[in-house]
């Protein structure tokens, strides 16, 4: 697998675009995502009751739709808690995708994100769609336009893309995604878009996303709340030429390698991202009794406002780890957990059996200033692993969602 | 029922004292509560798998002993996370309360509250309880000095007392309680100790308060963090004379109400009071399809950051209330809900069936200025009706924990 510089335009025949269209006062808002030929194509979305229109239509297409062509994603507006008129918002802005590209209505995904409650203005949007169609491109700077029109409250866009050699030839998935309040494991608010030409079937894409989900977007945590517009789509043109893509095909791994890889980064840029974030917390758990009960210790660790809290202090208040690893659901031995934090700086033991280590405060001081931060758990109780990523509670997240409407 | 001035000492036969023994710098940080007669008494503890040697050893005493005489608490230092050591402490601080106090260490309930993972300073601890001891006092002064040694972040003591009639006869329920962070459902951090001369059995007690945590102390949130060290301890010397209070007494319910209204009291003194907050918010679900459900999604509401931070800037965001419903795991018809906020300043319908009403901001805005803000909620699954309570996310709660430790 090679890292290459892209995003969503890097698979072979996928072009985008991503304008201002007006919904939000100055700033683009409106991206148009497209590939030469139909898609595979696999849906991921939120678990909240209240889903937004947008995400009804989505799940739609991906139970009933063989194959689409195309996505359209608008900022500023999420299209939710909007009854009818925002169903009928949604299904609108297909047909004005639809008619721009000479599609079926029922081949274009369209997912929103933004305010709630606020219907879509469709007159400003179905003109943006129409502009925003005719500027599709193929380039890595059409790709980025859209990555940008994406975004909310996010300060930068976040892209990614590799290509992976399965049977000699080059398979490229890219993709792009935007956070970044209310990111909260299963899936709260982002928007997460992956383009590939790797072949394979919809029923196969649709499998692996499932599993890659769990081990990347399920794994970060800004701030617990799980929005109503949550989505991840995949679309697999199949034009890089290989075999079909399966478990049997003798390269299958490299490829759920690469997938995976590219969830997870995306994932990580979120929380990256996440509001009023000043550090980037990686917390892993190993010698759990098995993988589940690893991530759900590590989850509760990385959601804990309180960690949060002490690692925006730079404080190295292990307890409120052990505490929170204690009220997770989780059984484990708690009198063999050993607790270690580590930066560029170094390493510092901090807890062993489960008591305090005696550690030189200025030296966990100096390692827990960096603005990336590991915590490292291991238990006694198996070979169960997990790892999780979130970001600290800053004065700068409550200062973001004191007023976010205004 | 009538309200009346006091605290832990309201209650026939009960004395209590609190002094500055040394384990914090200056403040007051031991109290001793002591019965002149045996008490059948009740616990209720955290849920959290790592638990303080305190909480192990009163746990012991719930499960063992036919009764008690004293409970000693400490602030400062949480006695958790402390190994073999901790357990040692906990039972010696029993040890200097039983000699001080002419009783069985069995007799003796103990509690600390403070910093996890540091060994009590046993010495000072022991001559600490022998004065406290010596000056136990009965009087609504003696009461104060205890409820204010508990306290840790918390900026007031928090004191209940009522009295009710039963056979003609005043029996009266006292208790006192510390929070202020890590308060979240499933009785986070925070200590309860009531005390009554109601007559009433050990088994009865142990029910009743069972029943009672469910609709007080889990329906409170300030962090979402789950401690170590969460208590709650009921004692009964039965010195009203009455005859046993039980289901089959004709004037139970109005003791059971009278109970119930102590613990909701203290459980709202812990919010009112929770690290930062300035804000008191009350969240009530109506029309669920049962009590559960309805609280489930109160609590949701309540333990939302979004939420406690959209209040922390009176801002009338109902899209993130909507949203948190929908997180909650409990189901509920999304298109039928009614939503209002209310305070001192008026009340202002935002959301009629499931979508947003037009109101005014700047009514709204006067409404949420307020220090005490209501949010009610009406479904139409049935009659179902639950309340919880929390506070804001404010500048302060990230300043307060950031750097706890120092």
């Amino acid at each position: 697998m090679q890292i290459i510089d892209g995003g969503i335009t890097a698979a072979l025949g996928f072009s985008a675009n991503g304008i201002a269209s007006g919904i939000k006062k100055r700033k683009k808002d409106l991206a148009v995502v497209y590939s030469q030929q139909s898609c595979s194509f696999a849906g991921s979305f939120t678990t909240n009751l209240v889903k937004a229109a947008p995400v009804l239509w989505d799940q739609k297409l991906v139970a009933s739709s063989p194959a689409v062509q195309a996505i359209v994603v608008n900022s500023g507006n999420a299209n939710a808690c909007t009854a009818e008129q925002g169903n009928k918002d949604a299904q609108s802005m297909a047909d004005s995708v639809a008619k721009a590209l000479g599609l079926q209505d029922t081949q274009v995904l369209v997912c929103s994100t933004g305010v709630i409650g606020v219907p879509l203005p469709m007159e400003t949007v179905s003109k943006g769609i129409a502009t925003c169609a005719k500027g599709l491109g193929d380039t890595r700077e059409s790709g980025a336009l859209a990555a940008e029109a994406i975004m909310t409250t996010d300060t930068f866009p976040k892209e990614v893309a590799v290509s992976v050699e399965i049977e000699g030839k080059q398979v490229t998935i890219g993709g792009m995604a935007k956070g970044s309040g209310m990111i909260h494991p299963n899936m709260a608010t982002m928007l997460s878009f992956i383009t590939t030409d790797a072949v394979i079937e919809k029923a196969e894409l649709q499998k692996l996303l499932g599993s890659s989900i769990i081990d990347s977007y399920n794994m970060i945590s800004v701030d617990g709340d799980t929005s109503t517009n949550d989505t991840v789509l995949v679309l697999a043109n199949g034009m890089s030429g290989t075999k079909t893509l399966s478990p049997s095909h003798p390269e299958w791994e490299k490829f759920v390698q690469s997938f995976l890889y590219v969830h997870t980064e995306l994932a990580k840029a979120i929380v990256r991202d996440g509001e009023g974030a000043g550090k980037f917390l990686e917390v892993t758990v190993k010698g759990a009794k098995d993988k589940q009960t690893a991530q759900k210790l590590a989850r509760s660790v990385i959601s804990s406002n309180l960690v949060k809290t002490a690692f925006f202090g730079s404080d190295a208040n292990w307890g409120r780890i052990l505490c929170a690893m204690g009220y997770s659901g989780a059984s484990f031995d708690t009198g063999a957990v050993d607790l270690f934090f580590s930066s560029a700086k170094g390493t510092i033991q901090v807890v062993s059996k489960g008591v305090p280590v005696a550690f030189d405060e200025s030296i966990a001081k100096g390692i827990l200033l960096e603005k990336e931060v590991s915590t490292l758990a291991v238990l006694q109780d198996g070979d169960g692993e997990g790892t999780a990523w979130g970001c600290d509670l800053s004065y700068e997240y409550v200062r973001i969602n004191g007023d976010y409407r205004s």
